[in-house]
């Protein structure tokens, strides 16, 4: 049987002259953010294929604070492109065919084990699976003229890691790059596909800002896994 | 000058059976998550007119655990309605003319001074007030046969308080009730009035979860205020 694959995106972000260290690179805990959302798969299913899509800026930097890092993980090294379907696509030339692939945000470190098991079943089974949860706060659309109120309840928040079979991730990646394709799920659907969601979980924050790299220490304190 | 009043809203959840303590009343730091939220309005302008509006089934209980807690805060006590919408109405008709009124969720304690004064300078200033923030992650709407994209950058995730002139709150609530009114902002633009968005902030959390409220704990660890 074919292994699984993950991609995990950190390819957007370049070096900036005198700008913060992107947060993936930054520690939570002891170690780096993108140090656990490695180990998350890792440990989730040693046999997965990890591919690791870096910014070129940033992979000389990687390569020198990970090489410490325990406990050893196998994974590829790519660098991204222009934009997030140009990065996955960089991802993709690598991963090997017959599987699922998951594409998963360096930036949420924090998945557990529970969400990976339920996205990667529920792909398996109904052919694709995307993460999502509810919206609790009051949406807002903007107009043109102003905003007006949509119902929150129609409305879901969608998390990675999102995981299709690996000839369909390929095929639809083949199509030319349109700036609507926002996500992976964008992408396939394209294709005519219909998109599957899951239950995705508060603890799978994405880390933008000192605010989230401070939820996610709380986080690992309290419910380290 | 009439003075400005704020409308705490902890109306919707009655006592169950067996079922656990509304997050409002849950402890945060060293007192009850919504003696935060009564101080921070207090703290933001004494002269301000509080009106706390609580389930009839939970005023008793708050008004034990509150006897002790320091400093002394000079607020009314009113009881919520059958939904956010009668709530409020209650609590208007304790409000005084001719300032503005902020209408706030009890469950969330952390909102800045900042913030306060934003809002509150921006209702005088254009009218009408609702802080809100981006949506970070990306969004699906579901959909009769399933769920499709849309453009998160157009939404919105809208918090409190939301402020309005008293007399157009007032006039905004002697209107029937309608299932589509979830919050004031939808109340008021029945009327044909414009809302204004401003800025809103990521420490504004609405406390709805355990999760919330470790959260919230972190944040009033690393920034007090």
């Amino acid at each position: 049987m074919s292994r699984d694959t993950v991609i995990i995106v950190a390819g957007g972000e370049g070096r900036r002259l005198g700008g913060p260290l992107p947060k993936q690179f930054l520690p939570l805990g002891e170690v780096p953010v993108l140090w656990h959302t490695l180990l998350a798969f890792h440990r989730y299913d040693p046999s997965l294929q990890i591919i690791l899509v870096l910014h070129p800026d940033w992979t000389g930097h990687w390569q020198k604070v990970s090489r410490a890092l325990q406990p050893p993980i196998d994974y590829q090294i790519t660098t991204g492109g222009e934009t997030r379907f140009h990065s996955v696509a960089n991802g993709l030339a690598l991963a090997e065919d017959g599987g699922l692939t998951a594409v998963h945000d360096a930036s949420r470190p924090l998945v557990s084990r529970e969400l990976l098991e339920r996205t990667f079943t529920a792909a398996r089974e109904k052919g694709n699976a995307v993460p999502a949860t509810a919206v609790h706060d009051s949406l807002r659309e903007v107009t043109d003229d102003g905003n007006r109120p949509v119902d929150r309840s129609r409305y879901r928040s969608i998390q990675t890691p999102q995981i299709f079979p690996t000839r369909l991730l390929k095929e639809a990646f083949r199509q030319p790059y349109d700036p609507a394709f926002t996500d992976e799920a964008t992408v396939v659907e394209r294709l005519g596909e219909k998109i599957h969601l899951v239950e995705g979980e508060k603890r799978n924050i994405k880390i933008t800002a000192t605010f989230d790299l401070k939820v996610a220490e709380m986080i690992l304190h309290s419910d380290p896994e």
